[in-house]
């Protein structure tokens, strides 16, 4: 049977965190195993809502593409790729876009919610409300079966959806490929400050790449439960932050139970928690922050790696794009 | 001094007719040996509202390009383009769409028009509504100082001029060149039936690939003076579209003005009229027609110039992308 194929991937507009880390990184390092996976550095996408400063997302190309390689993802399993160096996706774009009305777009959900949370207000870039017609063309480029989404994307792979409907069904062919949307079963984890989600722009995150001192003030410096004010007094384990993420990374799982345990009962301070959570943290984070050291080095060398993921991808989405042109029967050359 | 370029093109949604070539083909003639010229095929834009018929748009780029090279467009002159085998200019398209937001597409006039033109309603595709920025990518791909066009087309170039500021001064550079419209002083020819415009839609149109008798029944049928019901009653000359495309096309001036002279006092009829303007046509349309067929008999060389014609165009947006990407700093693999 024909290896399954997975797309995913990251805007480059930061370092990658431990909410990443939970919420996808992680489930790449297993599905590399089982499927054909590829992993899209989604540049073009960020410069979506990023146009004036394109030098900080070239910047982050480097940044996510080291905590990849630190945390595990394999070149040799993964195809890692640069999407704005893959001009086909542009060309894929530009054909969907005229199997989708002007309406269909306005009306996205996601793409509603993120107006609203960034604040464009009257000034939304074109760029930025067509992105989701762009996925589509990653997602299609490269035939995935799977795509690992959260609940609040699922719009976005229904959108992917009625384009290849429609695309094979206006050229009468098969070749776009219907794909699923894998949905994370993993709870989110929270941000240092309590708040339900970790994030860069939040200013509550540890990145992987944060050096040992700065996970330690961050640590120190977390959220718990703000009704605990005295040692002895007896503390909420539930939406206390530290505690879900002992229950993420801890692998003593015995004794993240009796932590919470006596924590529960009142006699353990949050201090003492928090540095049992800084000392699993960095049991975590320590190989990562060396390995990722390691491979920094040598940036080029992580340059080449994309590169070379790059051009594999090409010829994948070059090969898609033909057949493509070829249902359409705009492929005057080889006709 | 360096020779100016100028870009100019037509959609191939059907064969051209005598209206375009009072209104664009005949300077494109002239200029030709100006300039340096591109014409553009604008197969992908035909795309953007026909979608559902790509084999006429792929049977039309044939037709158009024989009918450029009857009426004496030199491929030696001009570069003759097919704009879908750039891909380049949809990589452009993708950045400009950045810079632009999507309120000012809703609003751009021409847009507007041709909307309630076509009767979308709410169904209009989204890659019509952004086709003005992929002009402004074919306009500014080719570094293009003029762009031939009619006043109801002013409102794309604002766009693109737009578009060339933003980018020059967000990512801080001269790249793109600001072009100038080069509005045609040609009047509009009329229809046969005397309808202000001609128009394949309007099924009032003489197309350059006609056949004699087609013209003729074209001719016999044409729309007159109402009012000039018997030889000897005087007819209006005016708004009459026999004596415009007289006007236009016969070589012989002073025989025109004598017409128009008997016709207003009376004593000349329609018939006898339109049997001059059969002549005229055809002395015109006749050796068109010739080289037309001799072109014709081998269309794999007619797909050749316009590979041969792509590949130059490609050399050039190909170039203008690469100083685009540099200056826009992602272009990762040369710096």
């Amino acid at each position: 049977m024909k290896q399954k194929i997975i797309l995913t991937g990251d805007r480059p507009t930061g370092p990658l965190h431990l909410g990443h880390y939970v919420g996808s990184l992680a489930t790449r390092v297993k599905l590399q195993h089982e499927y054909k996976q590829f992993v899209m550095i989604a540049d073009a996408q960020a410069l979506t809502d990023h146009a004036e400063e394109p030098e900080k997302v070239r910047r982050n190309i480097l940044e996510v593409a080291l905590d990849y390689l630190a945390i595990g993802i394999d070149p040799k399993k993964t195809t890692l790729l640069i999407q704005s160096m893959i001009p086909e996706l542009c060309e894929l774009t530009m054909y969907y876009l005229n199997l989708v009305t002007w309406n269909r777009l306005k009306h996205n959900p996601t793409i509603k919610a993120e107006i609203m949370q960034k604040g464009f207000g009257e000034a939304v870039p074109a760029g930025f409300m067509m992105y989701p017609v762009s996925q589509a063309s990653d997602i299609t480029a490269f035939k995935a079966d799977l795509v690992p989404v959260g609940e609040d994307q699922l719009p976005m792979i229904e959108l992917t959806s009625e384009i290849v409907n429609k695309f094979n069904r206006t050229y009468n062919c098969h070749v776009l490929v219907n794909p699923k949307a894998h949905i994370s079963q993993v709870a989110r984890l929270p941000g240092i400050d309590g708040k339900a989600k970790m994030s860069k722009t939040l200013k509550n995150a540890i990145f992987l790449s944060d050096p040992e001192n700065e996970v330690a003030k961050k640590v120190k410096g977390m959220y718990t439960d703000p009704g605990h004010l005295r040692v002895e007094d007896p503390g909420k384990v539930e939406g206390n932050p530290v505690f879900t993420y002992l229950d993420a990374f801890d692998p003593d799982k015995t004794k993240s139970i009796s932590l919470k345990e006596r924590y529960s009962k009142g006699g353990l301070g949050d201090s003492n928690v928090k540095k049992y959570l800084l000392e699993v943290l960095e049991g975590f984070l320590s190989p990562i922050r060396r390995r990722r050291q390691e491979i920094a080095k040598d940036p080029q060398e992580v340059w080449n790696i994309l590169f070379q993921g790059t051009e594999e991808a090409r010829l994948v989405a070059s090969s898609t794009l033909s057949e493509v042109k070829k249902a359409m029967g705009i492929n005057y050359k080889s006709k």
